[in-house]
């Protein structure tokens, strides 16, 4: 398969009720490729500072994550998150944030990225996503994420670079915020209306659900005895389901295409979550993704007895 | 089939984003019983005032619910709960309640009542809510609400009354509260260790999990262009839940029921909030009903083309 991510390589320091890491490998681009290794080679496009060395090059090199434009600038220093978890898992709070090399970031991409039949655009300034767009132009499906902060900020490049992808993934509150509308399915007809065919909302512990031509379609997330570290599961998730589609180059992008890269977001997402940053999926197995899809069908099936209804 | 409930009987006042409602029919036990009547006759256990008309009869008896066991307190005033719902309707405050004839409330259930196969104890006070499900020693089926409030201040109470019935259907932040477990699966594990068989989580506008000894089922809630008023939302939910138990007396209480019992409850539920109170649920039909379940069964499948996983 062929598929590019552009977006951030970063360190990350996490604090949640479980525990805490002081510094630990993350970023965007760093949770969808691992996720979306399963499904074949992915081409990272990113920058590092000299402070990125050859452990954390060997976490991506192991999955067969191409890091060939993961960009190297001399003397900087590599993007610095520090968050702290809440009781609840579903707020937190950023504690530092350190650019770096990111402030100045503008994405290069070789031949080999440039000619990726997808792509994902992981959640960085929308005029550099939509520069990226525009050189990978012969690509088949082109998904991006962003955040409130570029909604906030950037709205109209942000809708202008919404335009020219097939699906948006954002969480619920940042898919009401971009359109102003409460129901989410009216904001997600607003989105289509701009150009996507399809709208991938992310509700955290309540799972996902596509809109698309199709219709609806949602998914509940994989129980867990626990949650150890949210962060990263939505880019994860991305990675699953965008490698799934990736995989599957001949495949009309109907529904069954698009159910099946849900669930397959839904099983990456949650092994993600189980333990801080990159631990739990870097040990991964096929046969453990699997055997979570498998599941995901088992406990959404119904197929009760009938029922003759009165009135 | 035979169906008992036992709830509050009320008059609502309530305000939402689209539009407001004086003085309307509601309560836990006449929403419970609008949903359930489509699955047969439905007794209803509660008080009400003088002020409770024949205009109000008419509503639950043009359903076929029998209101034989509704107990008029001459001198007495109706249950009234005025409330407002804000933006994102997920919060609303109350701003009145009276309970009236409710404040006294002492079930009385007729041989009829007590006779029941299925009984429905919606959320009153834990010792009244064992009271009566003592008297229906029969049942074959008792599932029961309940809210933060008896959490916090009968805590025990609710807990003895919870080991004595089937399944027990609560919001999120309830199971949580009630079993200081952040963790919904282990929460609904402890309050299976307590006696119920199962526990259903219902999570607002994301739907519906249910937790049993067949593992761990979820339902999103049906897509809406817009949710008008949630008052009642969960009873009507909870009446095509336990309507459908109820109209399949010789079934197992096992995983086709009770997801089939999900589908309908979550399919109720989605009409009950597409207008004010019990304004849709009045002129529904059976066909829609099982329409928006065939909706829900498509909305939930997948079946996408096969892939190979590497590593």
């Amino acid at each position: 398969m062929s598929l590019t991510v552009v977006g951030s390589i970063a360190f990350d320091a996490v604090k949640t009720p479980f525990g805490a890491r002081e510094r630990m490998l993350g970023g965007s681009a760093v949770h969808f490729a691992l996720a979306a290794s399963f499904f074949g080679e992915v081409r990272v496009v990113g920058p590092v500072g000299d402070d990125f060395g050859a452990s954390e090059y060997e976490v991506l090199r192991a999955r067969g994550v191409n890091t060939d434009d993961v960009e190297r600038v001399p003397g900087g220093k590599t993007f610095f998150w520090a968050g702290e978890y809440g009781e609840n898992l579903n707020d937190r709070e950023t504690l530092d944030t350190r650019l770096g090399v990111f402030g100045d970031f503008a994405p290069k991409l070789s031949d080999a990225s440039r000619a990726c039949d997808v792509l994902f655009l992981a959640n960085i300034q929308p005029d550099l996503q939509r520069e990226v767009r525009e050189q990978c132009a012969g690509a088949r499906f082109v998904a991006l994420d962003s955040m409130n902060l570029w909604i906030e900020t950037a709205p109209d490049s942000l809708k202008e670079t919404i335009a020219g992808v097939d699906a948006v993934m954002l969480n619920d509150a940042e898919v009401r915020q971009l359109t102003g509308e409460a129901s989410l399915l009216l904001a997600a007809r607003e989105i289509m209306s701009w150009g996507p065919s399809a709208v991938v909302c992310k509700q955290g512990e309540y799972g996902a659900a596509l809109f698309d031509a199709h219709g609806f379609f949602a998914l509940p997330a994989y129980p867990l005895e626990r949650v150890v570290d949210p962060t990263g599961a939505g880019d994860s998730f991305a990675g699953g389901l965008v490698g799934y589609i990736a995989a599957h180059p001949d495949e009309e992008l109907g529904a069954p295409l698009l159910r099946g890269a849900m669930a397959y977001g839904t099983a990456l997402g949650s092994f993600n979550v189980e333990e801080f940053g990159t631990e739990r999926v870097q040990r991964l197995t096929g046969e453990e993704v699997s055997a979570r899809v498998d599941d995901l069908e088992r406990m959404t099936r119904f197929d009760g007895p009938p029922v003759a209804l009165r009135g």
